[in-house]
């Protein structure tokens, strides 16, 4: 359901989700299908590693990372992703792990191409448990105005774009 | 099995993976683990939305991204991802998508803080069995240098940090 439109969100709102548990089982799990790199299916060779155990691979943080958007950004009227920058790992994701994100809205404006559309930059930050910063990185999304502010006429909807 | 040390890796080098076979069925139960947006788990509603159809989430992408990254950058010594930079999606992964990925050493530099370890960074481009890229972005991953080059009395090796 729809709560949330372009011109809800304000620039500096900050939004907050529940939390992810990580378990060994879902690393591990994960990584046997994506990313099978030893530190993340294998404790015992992942224990030799600089790592010292088992830590989530990067592309099963950032699926726990769209989970955990969903949620904080529960009823936003999303069109389509359209890009991540600065995406980085301070610290590694470790199996116990409870994982919470912090969203805040840093950028918006109207789409060139389509007034019924408008874009919202993100800075979105992940913590374990302990508040640590696992993963840190820039959204932006393509989102619905809200209907009434549409101009009448609009032209079919186009794919999004990039260009937006 | 190491290969390709952080010395074996040119600027300018090409590697290329195989191709990854793209399901409805698996767009729709990745998505409702981690993204459930409409346009990724319903047929009916996805073709409502702009898109005309159903397309993959980013996190799926993304986690596919990993998988051919494994294959196109197989033997490489890899410590840690260090980050994600610029990730576009220019257009979408649909049901029966081919998806095969090409990386490009764009920069490398030795460890400041590490003489056992250099930092790659790769720009990568998706694309699907038209040619059509689907996501770009670039990579930097923590690499082992080549053992004969280290220099002796290293101290225990430290936890990758993105300040590397």
């Amino acid at each position: 359901m729809i709560l949330k439109y372009f011109e809800d969100i304000e620039i500096g709102k900050k939004d907050t989700s529940g939390e992810y548990p990580v378990t060994s089982e879902e690393i591990i799990e994960f990584a046997r299908k994506w990313d099978p790199q030893p530190f993340h299916i294998d404790e015992e060779k992942a224990r030799l590693t600089p790592f010292g155990g088992l830590v989530a691979s990067a592309s099963h943080t950032t699926a726990i990372s769209f989970w955990l958007l969903n949620r904080a950004g529960k009823g936003l009227a999303v069109i389509s992703g359209l890009g991540w920058d600065k995406m980085r790992l301070p610290n590694p994701v470790r199996p116990g792990d409870r994982l919470s994100l912090t969203m805040e809205c840093i950028e918006k404006r109207e789409s060139k191409s389509d007034p019924g559309r408008g874009i919202l930059r993100h800075s979105v930050v992940i913590r374990n448990q302990e508040g640590v910063p696992v993963s840190t990185f820039e959204t932006t999304t393509l989102v619905k105005r809200r209907p009434a502010s549409r101009s009448s006429g609009r032209a079919k909807p186009t794919r999004p774009s990039p260009e937006e």
